[in-house]
């Protein structure tokens, strides 16, 4: 089967749906089943995660077969058509494991440039925050609203979250507690929820180290589409991963950046 | 008017329902009115507090006149009939002004001897943990579920939460780390939400310090109700406030108790 009439955003959609739908049962539920990927350290992979993923990729498989696939779980699957949907099907496995609301779907559609299309799912919430071009929406329990980051002008008012207290090697945290020493208050724990909190106008910076590219694909596509920026730490491209820096506007991107850079 | 057919539970849910009703409106509201309670730290008062905790303080003039209230927001009335009710409107006021889904409305009704009654409830989520003698229920988007918390029988195997990496004092921090150095996954960030993921069995170990009475009379009643066991770094009963350790069994609580102690 070839490409269907069915719209980049329909596909991406589709399969947030079918993630959600595979996903939700295993959340919270008493006899979740988990593996260690890496015997150093805590990276959980669930059933759910790889069962999401293979529901993911079917439908692609179908849909869009020209198109390549990088998926947490799975790997890459090279295309014909310069075009990669990259699938992070719990990003934040651990928050998962732990009860909590702050992990997310992440679905992506991109181009040789970065991303161009990108949902942040939280299934149990029932948000879905989309970002594409001429589309910043937040579709949940209220409805759809629009998502737009917001005016913060100095990093004295700002709200910054990472997810680790840790962020990655010393030098990183180094970076990170001074942009924190300088900002209104410093949040943890998050997971990929704290991207989409940015894309919402609720809070102005996320800096963590470490990521892998199906990590931030989604959260750049969702947050430039409501108006901010995503770098790594010295202001360029990051969808391969790495440092990352996310800024509400380009007044706080460059203060942050002005501390970030000398690590 | 005098104590009417309502039981407590009936009262409990309908100072919950309300709550919920005053401060969604305020949540992730762009004009989210802020004052700062404390000169020296960040601790944000919002309106929607002030105004939960009026709406709550009227249905309890109404309907338990002879019962006296603690609140956060505008302290306490003495009763006369030797019970208490005691109110957090917006227990997590940093997560709210970030727009997490972490904060909650936490009621008790307490004795002399404690909490006997208990509500975490989280408006956003549309989730309400309730403990009470012979109820421990969660009441959410998937319905009832019964809370129990879980029989994790070593440290090794334990995730510990806390809200802030600083926990308190410098030795406050230090017996937490000394924990956390045991346990498989310590998280941050989750505000009074963290009490309600270990009575639903998510989740091992909360550890905090500092506490007022106002924010543990809730989650004490939650816990208990669910099987686990909330106190303070000695052992002792917490419905003051300060230094809190809750367990989701006696074995993990003695374990966290004997690193907890020499602080």
């Amino acid at each position: 089967m070839t490409q269907t009439a069915l719209t980049d955003l329909d596909i991406a959609n589709m399969l947030a749906d079918t993630a959600r739908e595979v996903i939700l049962p295993y959340f919270r539920h008493p006899d979740l089943g988990t593996e260690n990927k890496d015997a150093g350290g805590f990276d959980p992979v669930t059933e759910a995660d790889r069962a999401a993923e293979q529901a993911m990729r079917a439908i692609l498989a179908r849909h869009r077969p020209e198109d390549g696939i990088l998926g947490e779980e799975f790997g890459a699957r090279p295309g014909r058509s310069g075009r990669t949907w990259v699938l992070d099907p719990i990003d934040g496995t651990r928050g998962f494991l732990s009860g909590t609301p702050t992990w997310g779907v992440l679905i992506a559609l991109s181009g040789a440039e970065g991303p161009e299309l990108g949902i942040i799912d939280q299934p149990y919430t029932g948000e879905r925050f989309t970002g594409a071009p001429g589309l910043a929406v937040l579709d949940g329990p209220r409805g759809r609203t629009p998502l737009a980051t917001r005016a913060t002008a100095s990093l004295d008012q700002a709200i910054l979250f990472t997810t680790f207290p840790e962020v990655g090697t010393p030098e990183e945290r180094a970076g990170f507690d001074a942009v924190a020493g300088r900002v209104r208050l410093t949040r943890y724990g998050m997971d990929c929820y704290a991207y989409a909190l940015l894309a919402a106008g609720q809070i102005d910076l996320v800096i963590e180290a470490g990521l892998n590219s199906y990590d931030i694909h989604a959260p750049i596509a969702v947050i430039e589409a409501a108006g901010g920026l995503v770098t790594d730490w010295q202001g360029g491209p990051v969808h391969d991963g790495g440092r990352v820096l996310a800024a509400a506007n380009p007044i706080l991107h460059q203060a942050a950046l002005e501390i970030l850079r000398r690590v």
